[in-house]
């Protein structure tokens, strides 16, 4: 089955609204076991909206048209919509008495231009919205057919999820279709894409029911494995298969699964081994510490860092020695060793972990260019130190040392600890 | 001037990815005068793209690819943009000596499958990627002019910046387009969109040649200025005008304008003043040192925070009173203040800011629920305490507590200082 999105609207190509609603279409879709084929976007434009209208009901099966329903001048899909159908716009009265007790509630009268909205072609399937004025519609297209939704979130979600999918269901299944997918992310760390790809190709031709795909958020790059079956169960056992034989070719790169986050794991094995982290964080800021309390229940393993920009604070809070700094600088070995002892004894915490770095852009010398990052982690059996040169700009700095930091701790705190 | 983007990888239609090239993208062209007609997104499917690139090329002047130029199996543009121009795909000398150079300087080695990524359609003209390895490239289809770019934003952003609209600017002024749109942001905070629309409706009929949008992203509102013109001086003109009528109805939500960043803003008017700030954070978790320090130099003003999770920190960095924390418990009014006092007296700093709340989605009591913040501001002229009920989940309440704080601030820092 082929199905198609188009989203109408100028503020989807005005830079004035970013698209959420298809994301989360293709992720309820995919649930029923269907995926868009293509997502078409039009701006409040008739003969744009009229030409796609046509265009992808002849070559799709089902499409969910979105926006323009609304009671204005320039909501134009009801009317185009009748016009592609070749019926007249009529009055759906089940529509105009809901609109008035919805008004009438409110204390509001109805206008004229509300009249509009429950205006609909003729011979429509018409299904009320329980959160807005415009109902939603059906219409058979030739041999498609379209799902006409209000744009507007919370009216989309909610007359999507009540309305649309229920009948692609029926859809579905009256066309003997019954495929099922399955999705799985596998979360790698300071591994590019490119070998990602490299490690898991020979295996995908032993899986042909899973397809293998990419997605990079520097420094994450994650392993999409998309599994198909013709019943639930198949589709998950083609995804646990594929997923086993992934995980040994991913080796310590991989951290997490699906909405897990890094942060979020090296909490979770801290919670499991009973221990504690204090930080000292110099160029990242506080980064490390902001992605550590994103979780709730931080407080059980994370009891804070010292985030000393200034040499002063690096001395008063995590016992950086005036010498230390003076002989070596801030952005060196010592400074970054003293950090993290200063941060472990200080708040008595069974590790601690410290980055001292340039992230630039200023800043930079030919000894230490920018990029030159030093982390330290303290823990029972002592304290290590290294040293990282990172590339890019400083974002890019900035989180590639949060993300080293953390993956050096999460490397270092599996099992079952003490 | 017709202008079609399309977008592609499996990604954007699956749920994982939600396009926000689209919407800079399209902020971008109208900054240059022109508008995006249509956005089409397709799978990482050969025959979807090839009859995409057929169709947009027959009907557009300009379509702008972006995605499936990299090392991977599923990255097809490239050979499928061959196949559609009917020329082959050539290794291209310029793009190789760039992607060796780029992975010789991380240590890295050239993999078979990135060789791939430097693989160009004859006759192509190929800009070469400042910030990853495959490099863009523009092709004639036809009339059309396509630009491919590579999907991830870092590098989509800057070739489109550098590459795709000057040549979008020369294709304009030689086909004679005139017409100019400005478009300012005025950035809001704690405005919610409907109050921001009620003060600035009544300016929209003096101003017929500007549209005024909204754009949100909590807790800021954006209030889009979009003026058009026969030059680029009428376009210029009007908008000034309206942004000279918007901004004393914004009153003091109004934080910056365009690029601006709160904490830039709050960072800018610091160093202006010569003055500094140290914080102490609890519930915020390193968030407002995070967002202070992504500004470059900000070691000019920003001194660093005691990030103290724990009680014991508290106490140790900021000298909070061991009976204070008794008697209150960490989330109170006179715990904020002794934070943002000893942040203060132990940083030597001009000012400092203290946050201490319920974060959530624990740790609520009936009077003291989640959402429950204090923040303090200690300054030349003493400590004041504000207590703030925030409503919404951890992450809204934490992203709202870091705002308000250094929102504060920045009201208290307008003008000259001292």
């Amino acid at each position: 089955m082929r199905i198609e999105a188009l989203c109408t609207g100028d503020e989807l190509l005005t830079g004035v609204t970013t698209d959420t609603n298809s994301t989360w279409f293709q992720e309820q879709l995919l649930a029923h076991g269907e995926q868009v084929a293509r997502t078409t976007v039009v701006g409040d434009v008739r003969e744009e909206i009229l030409e796609a209208l046509r265009t992808l009901s002849a070559r799709a099966d089902v499409v969910l048209v979105s926006g323009g329903l609304g009671p204005t001048a320039d909501d134009l899909t009801a009317e185009v919509a009748a016009e592609a159908a070749g019926v007249p716009l009529v009055l759906h009265l089940g529509a105009l008495a809901a609109l008035k007790e919805r008004f009438a509630r409110r204390g509001l009268t109805v206008t004229e231009n509300n009249l509009k909205q429950v205006q609909v072609p003729a011979g429509a399937e018409v299904v009320l919205n329980p959160v807005g004025s415009a109902p939603m519609f059906a219409l058979r297209l030739g041999s498609a057919v379209l799902f006409f939704v209000p744009g507007v979130p919370r009216e989309y979600r909610a007359l999507v999820e009540t309305a649309v999918l229920p009948r692609i269901d029926v859809l579905r299944s009256e066309r003997g279709e019954t495929g099922f997918r399955a999705l799985r992310l596998l979360k790698t760390v300071f591994l590019p894409e490119s070998h990602l790809d490299a490690r898991v190709r020979p295996l995908v031709a032993a899986h042909a029911n899973v397809k293998f795909g990419f997605r990079t958020h520097f420094p994450e790059n994650h392993l999409k494995l998309m599994a198909e079956g013709r019943t639930r169960e198949e589709a998950l056992q083609a995804l646990e298969a594929a997923d086993a034989a992934s995980r040994p070719l991913l080796g310590d790169h991989l951290f997490g699964v699906d909405g897990e986050t890094m942060a979020g794991v090296v909490g979770r094995q801290l919670l499991a081994r009973r221990e504690t982290l204090a930080l000292a964080e110099s160029c990242t800021g506080g980064r490390i510490a902001d992605m550590l309390t994103e979780s709730p229940g931080a407080s059980a393993y994370f009891l804070g860092s010292a985030v000393s920009y200034a040499n002063e604070l690096k001395e008063r809070w995590v016992g950086v020695s005036h010498a230390t700094l003076l002989a070596n600088g801030a952005v060196s070995e010592p400074v970054a060793r003293e950090m993290a002892r200063g941060a472990r004894a200080s708040a008595g915490s069974t590790w601690a972990l410290s980055v001292t770095g340039i992230a630039g852009p200023d800043g930079g010398t030919a000894e230490k260019p920018v990029g030159t990052v030093f982390i330290a982690l303290d823990g029972p059996e002592g304290t290590e130190v290294r040293a990282h040169r990172f590339h890019g700009g400083r974002e890019l700095i900035r989180t590639a040392s949060a993300y080293a930091a953390l993956d050096w701790l999460r490397l270092r705190t599996r099992g079952a600890g003490r």
